[in-house]
């Protein structure tokens, strides 16, 4: 049985156009990682209503689960809510539990809860929120969508509050052998060790460090006995 | 009249493990801003035969240039070649200009040019090669799509052989106004500014740092007369 798989879509003018580097792709490709989702692809879109709703429902209809990061916040330029509750063709307005969430947390502070910070509290008619103990303004999750933050602080937040309610898979394991040779030395044993062991994932990952050259050997699997299997075996065809 | 689009695909199973973290998105994004060429989105894929061949027609069809990274080194895992090739129907074998490439590179190294490293001059029939100054094995140019190395000081190193030969439009320039006020508060003003501007992209990006937070207000535009009338009325409108 394979594991589930899953999609990131994280949506930004500011990444496209190299001002920020996107930190919360590599943070959840790891955490899924973890329990035994497989993250399939991710994708970076700009903040278009149009282009974040039609990569919503594509990424849907093909993965269990999509991850979204960015456009929730106060302003303008913050559309993803509305785009994700267009994708599927639900309605969306201030809902009186995120209200709520956001009033006692601007009391708490002694600020005004504004017109823009309402805006926060737009969330879908289906949607289950998803807590975010940071600035308590919530994400949501749609059918098999989940709307997070970009900020990583507050993304890595409701990462954690969403991943113990989705059900995972068998976890990657993986062991790593580092070698002293470039790639072109070994790629001939590595290709024979991938034809014995077609259930075990064998990455190749050449390094380049402070004069250093060599290669990193990743084996992949859920099941440690064939890692170490493939382990020895590599070993064995490299003469080590 | 708009600038030409860009898209980035990376590819490597070990991104979406998040085993790696990639660097080379935000790299390309930089420069490409730079030169005028809008990044419009990027997607990370594993290292799947049909699914980069599939990824790059789609992507070719659409955008003026596509960017690749990773897949092209000499072990059985470098399959990019391979499928950027059948993404066009085009034939592809070992030739000799890149293979002449690499027996002068090796040589120098005393190092065996071997059946492995062979493969690294293994290029599409109408390509054109990619010079790559730090290790030699090059990348390739085939129609529109740009295939290079996932090393990211190769990938640098690649970039800066593509990038003079496009034509890029009117770089994007861009003023920044720090403000020590959360989004929420300047949500409103920022709105009316974005109707009055509605030439100029204005970004809204919190900060939360050291106890201190507030946003950044980007200011983008191809004019710089324009970006400056713009920060000014926002001053304006915010009693700066």
């Amino acid at each position: 049985m394979s594991n589930p798989s899953a999609a990131m879509l994280v949506i930004g003018d500011e990444i496209l156009s190299g001002r920020t580097r996107d930190s919360n792709m590599h943070y959840l490709a790891g955490e899924l990682t973890k329990i035994g989702i497989d993250l399939k692809e991710a994708r970076f879109i700009a903040d278009d209503h149009v282009t974040i709703m039609e990569t919503v429902k594509s990424l849907s209809a093909v993965h269990d689960q999509v991850f979204t990061s960015g456009g929730i916040g106060p302003t303008h330029d913050d559309i993803t809510a509305e785009a994700v509750a267009a994708a599927f063709e639900t309605s969306i307005s201030i809902r009186a539990d995120a209200r709520a969430i956001l009033q006692a947390h601007y009391d708490r502070q002694g600020v005004e809860l504004n017109e823009a910070r309402l805006r926060m509290a737009r969330i879908p008619k289906e949607a289950n929120l998803i807590d975010n103990p940071i600035s308590a303004a919530p994400g949501f999750s749609l059918k098999n969508v989940h709307v997070m933050a970009g900020v990583p602080s507050i993304c890595q937040a409701m990462i954690a509050s969403v991943l113990p309610s989705l059900t995972g898979g068998a976890p990657l394991l993986s062991q790593t052998l580092r070698l002293e040779r470039g790639e072109g030395d070994i790629a001939e044993p590595l290709s024979k060790l991938a034809n014995l062991f077609s259930d075990v994932l064998i990455g190749s990952y050449p390094f380049q460090k402070d004069g250093n050259y060599g290669t990193n050997i990743v084996l992949r699997s859920t099941d440690e006995h064939r890692i170490s299997q493939a382990k020895q075996q590599l070993k064995k065809l490299l003469d080590l």
